[in-house]
């Protein structure tokens, strides 16, 4: 098995949690799992979040990927000397500035091979939009990237009890019922099942379809999205072999007893995914980008201005994320 | 503190589970909290649904539900004679009008004050209707039985861990957002603060509204529903002295350390209230109805004919809607 390349670490918003996240995950590095990574800007951002956390973590200046590995196990490797004034809880253009030139490199890095992938730390939309950022989000951002349309860049929430697929993502409830179509679903679905085959390992990924009305509409007497649209997807998908079931009523789907019936769960829209997740796993969701030629994850939650330099940030997501950006890298080059 | 009167167990459709929970429920009468309950009709069913489940409980016939207390330690006790035969997992009309004639007579005795209250079994909507049940749900029936408009009568779903109120019910999505108005929640959150205080001993209960939109609308970038008719919803709620909060993006609100600080979670719709409620606790959720002038509460799943009969049908939900039946009532007498 070829080693995989080092993860590249975007710094996010220098004002929010993520540099204090990212030093904690380094000092957890020795927990099974971790793959060696490197942050991309902000040694000294880095540097005081870990002093304001109270964790102990030397900042070693690398100048190419290839060094991380070798400097990891002793000290935070960051590559690039762009750097902020820390100013934790206080947003800033040169914070907004370093965000997206962080996010923009490591994206590049994650292209090119010299890091086997990319692990977003949160932005604040609005202030990066004021420095150059176009896109809804970061998501967005990297299928640009990567060359791609946006719709190839599929959302995934894992948690370490379930893993949910939107179908659409952050629309309007209203505009919902006519943003469902059989091609975005047998698409969606499509993507989900080559990203789950070649990232995490199931060679035959099991999807649980949701409904759209309350009980799947209940033969049409509360809707008729099940019978005309989710339905004859799930049986295009099944006739291409696909391990496809649903319409499944949504309240129902996320119980213990149901979750382990399937891999993952695709949505129909954003609460009705992330709901389940966060009810169950708050602190430990990974969002995972699917259908895009590098490996990306981040952890589930924003920049968290209020608490950031507080030392009270749960960096369970983070380390999540790190950690299965790692797996699924290494099952890239296995 | 004078001693609630006795409650009355609708039987459900005799083809179900509801038979085989309610034997069950008998069986652990010693647990803490359980007020003692009668049956109205289905003797043999119940009889024959013990026997299949292994449970040990002798029936007991009485005429009228003052005989409930003193028989309730040794047997469970019956009212009236009407009858079914035992065929668990098959519905027939016979059993249709069993379950109605129970449904009727236990919410009678509700209203008159015989019973402190009324647990009802599930029913199959589609299976009444035919001998003559003309409401959406047994909750509407009840709302009709007490002669007040369906409005009135507000469900909320309770778990160990959570509860929660959908604003609309049974609609199509697509009608959801057409459906939200001020006057709603406002009209919901009176009849669920005075509930909560009366019948579970919150004396200024905490109400949690959500949003419709993801985020809650994020300002107004996904919607503007939270702006026009939720928040000034909210904001006249206060205004009355009211303690409501919101609106809440609904992915964030019903995480671990979120639930503390509210009673109950005030939702725009189905899916929104019952995928937390069944995601944390499937088998002990327990359907409320509030604002109605008796206590009402059922097991908040289905007639599950399929595993009728079978012995393998959670008794969890029964047992946690008995119990709660059981302090409501005992809160209305003291």
């Amino acid at each position: 098995m070829t080693q995989a390349a080092p993860l590249a670490v975007s710094l996010g918003d220098p004002a929010g949690v993520a540099p204090e996240l990212i030093a904690e995950a380094w000092a957890r590095r020795g927990e099974a799992g971790f793959a060696p990574f490197f942050v991309v800007g902000g040694a000294g951002v880095l540097a005081a979040a870990a002093a304001s956390r109270g964790v102990d973590m030397p900042v070693a200046p690398i100048s190419a990927p290839g060094e991380a590995a070798r400097t990891f196990p002793d000290a935070l490797p960051v590559l690039d000397g762009n750097d902020a004034t820390p100013s934790f809880g206080s947003p800033s253009r040169e914070g907004a500035e370093l965000a997206l030139h962080s996010l923009t490199r490591a994206s590049e890095l994650a292209l090119s091979g010299e890091a086997g992938g990319v692990v977003t730390g949160p932005i604040a939309k609005s202030k990066l939009a004021a420095v150059g950022f176009t896109q809804p989000g970061q998501t967005e951002f990297l299928a640009d990237a990567c060359g791609l349309p946006h719709a190839n860049a599929v959302m995934m929430l894992a948690g370490p009890n379930l893993r949910t697929v939107p179908l659409t993502v952050h629309e309007a409830l209203a505009a919902v019922p006519g943003l469902i179509s059989r091609a975005l679903i047998v698409d969606k679905a499509r993507i989900v099942t080559r990203a789950l085959a070649r990232d995490f390992g199931l060679a035959a990924p099991r999807l649980a379809v949701t409904g759209l009305n309350p009980h799947a509409g209940e033969d049409g007497r509360m809707g008729r999205e099940e019978i005309e649209i989710i339905a004859p997807a799930i049986a295009a998908l099944q006739a291409e072999g696909l391990a496809v079931t649903g319409p499944h009523p949504a309240d129902a789907i996320f119980a213990a007893h149901e979750r382990d019936r399937y891999d993952v769960a695709l949505c129909m829209y954003h609460d009705q995914a992330l709901i389940p997740i966060k009810t169950l796993d708050f602190d430990q969701g990974v969002n995972v980008t699917l259908g895009l030629p590098i490996v990306r994850t981040s952890p589930d939650h924003g920049t968290a201005f209020a608490i950031a330099g507080k030392g009270v940030a749960s960096a369970g997501a983070m380390i999540a994320a790190i950690r299965m950006a790692g797996e699924c890298a290494a099952r890239r080059v296995s």
